[in-house]
């Protein structure tokens, strides 16, 4: 029983995710879907892009992400799949998936077989047409290279990588949780935690959990993903820093045995 | 294995979505439950019915779509089931169910028989009550005729059809899907493509894809459901058009061969 | 196959939601997972206690509620699991299940064994390392007594009991659902339904349905969970009363034969 994980910008409660349920369950009636999201707004590459960092391999091994967050429809953007650390992953080839198929052993597929598409294939949503459709067949059991060609330069991710000098990363705001809390490109165990990070001319200490924090109090913690997260203890950091925070650099002063690959 | 699709205003999250599930997984237990909506306006009758159009025949033959939207409940409105090209509906005979009872070969019941009601049967919530024992019964292999006795006389449909002269059909703005395209009830199989529409006054011209459009033109093109769309390229017509664009009325040439049932 | 029912602040679309889900199903593939709430306010202890109040036993016999609202997460607040009435709930003893813990005949159980904790443990994230691991053993078949040490002091109840003299109930408006009905904790069926109860210096009359109210009326009547609930026919008793009805005492007159345990 395969699991299908669906992440769009269609709205909970969108007839598009309901036609695409009808595409998965038609063609395998006993795969199990998982809603992760259809609420990324819409046509917002870097926030599926960031969503998937955080859900991608939490899912059991053989799931096959169908990530339909596509402003490109019905241009000539390529749809493709990857399989990448035991996961599948099905969409558009518009950076949403680029920082999967960067990931080390990733494998890259064009779906160019329209024999695996529905048919009439409209112009307008791939997502019930191209993606459903292959992803039901490699939740049943296709290889990745039964469904497309292999192509070797998808579209680069779009989460970037942290700059660095001899001592110090340079990384990013990349989006909010749906707490407030702030989310980085800054690997956790590359830092040290026992100095502050620097953001927008202020110092922000470290804290092991929100408990240490004062009530209002803006910290730093390694979120439970991996990555360097600025938080409120008791609200909201996006908030508190206001939205123009998404995007401003960090830095920060990292540990002696770091490297960035 | 029966899929009962769920199509409700109890909003996400709700107490009464889980005690309907409740009911459809103590009587059926190896049931699948698709989400569609909880997120109907409240008592929006038009709203429900405009999703159906997009979702009732898009899931697995045999799926019974259980919906309730309900403003009446508790007065005389009656309880209904229909079966319609091969798809069970369940719901207020207030109209949401009106457009699929009238579909050529469609049979409607009514709900009138207590031994498969909940008990005690509450006067607020025949959602828990009345509609999901019925959908599980129906899920689990009963007939239409089982479960109610025949009408003929069952609500409207509230979709409309659009009216016809010689030349031209006139049609009318439904509603918005969650990226502010404008859903109409003008089938695109019918009318000419080659030729603008005309709504409030303006000429809005035939696109295939978003991707032929200029950023921010409004342009209509034929929906993933069949009829036509109105829609702004990287941007929202419900946001460019106001809200007010909703029932508007829409003038478009029809092609020689044309016809409305 | 078990049901396991979430109820969290996660937001519907939070890659927590997904992280937890990907505990569940790798240790229990065949679970039954339904989501119940995942929009309850951050760190709202209070609307989940209620939320509860009308889930906790719609579900199956057997259901085990992961409930991971837990603004205490990282602080020495105990991770509880509770069994009543023939279902079991999992979470944080922060009060959310301090209602489901003094019903009658409930078990409490403190987590205090690792070994069924993920690896390594977060300080911020319970919910998927503490509280769906064990939630997962108990819809596997583990016994209440397997996963923890019996406690007989959980964090009280939230939701209060109505004080009452010789012939008056004093309640109050819990909150509302999503209709805008305000739910109190009064039980229906110790209160006299003929005489109207008073809030704020208003004088509110019962009906048994929606449909005696006048459009726009204020009236009070039996919620489907057996408590009264202050609603207006056609409109939101919330909007009409101000967010700040929350909170505000009801008097109300007793049924002779009423006793509130």
């Amino acid at each position: 029983m395969g699991v299908i994980a669906l992440t769009t910008d269609f709205g909970w409660g969108s007839a598009y995710v309901a036609q695409m349920k009808g595409v998965l369950l038609s063609a395998t009636p006993d795969c199990r879907i998982v809603d992760i999201s259809h609420s990324i707004k819409p046509q917002d590459v870097q926030e599926t892009a960031l969503l998937l960092r955080g859900t991608a391999f939490s899912l059991p091994l053989g799931t096959v992400h169908l990530v339909v967050v596509d402003p490109g429809v019905g241009t000539d953007r390529r749809a493709i799949a990857i399989k990448a650390k035991g996961m599948f992953f099905v969409g558009p080839d518009n950076g949403v998936l680029g920082d999967i198929a960067a990931l080390e052993g990733a494998e890259v597929v064009h779906l160019n077989k329209p024999e695996f598409f529905r048919e009439p294939l409209s112009t307008t949503f791939h997502g019930r047409d191209i993606f459903a459709p292959v992803a039901a067949e490699l939740a049943a059991g296709l290889e990745l290279t039964d469904v497309g060609t292999v192509v070797t330069d998808p579209h680069p991710g779009l989460l970037g990588t942290p700059s660095r000098n001899d001592t110090t990363f340079i990384g990013q705001v990349l989006g909010p949780d749906s707490f407030g809390n702030l989310m980085t490109n800054l690997p956790g165990n590359s830092i040290d935690q026992t100095k502050p990070i620097s953001l927008n001319d202020m110092d922000i200490p470290w804290v092991q959990t929100y408990a240490e924090a004062q009530k209002g109090e803006l910290v730093v913690l390694l979120g439970s993903d991996g990555f360097a997260e600025i938080a409120v203890r008791d609200g909201s950091a996006l908030e508190k820093l206001g939205p123009s925070v998404v995007g401003a650099g960090i830095e920060c002063p990292m540990v002696e045995s770091a490297h960035v690959d």
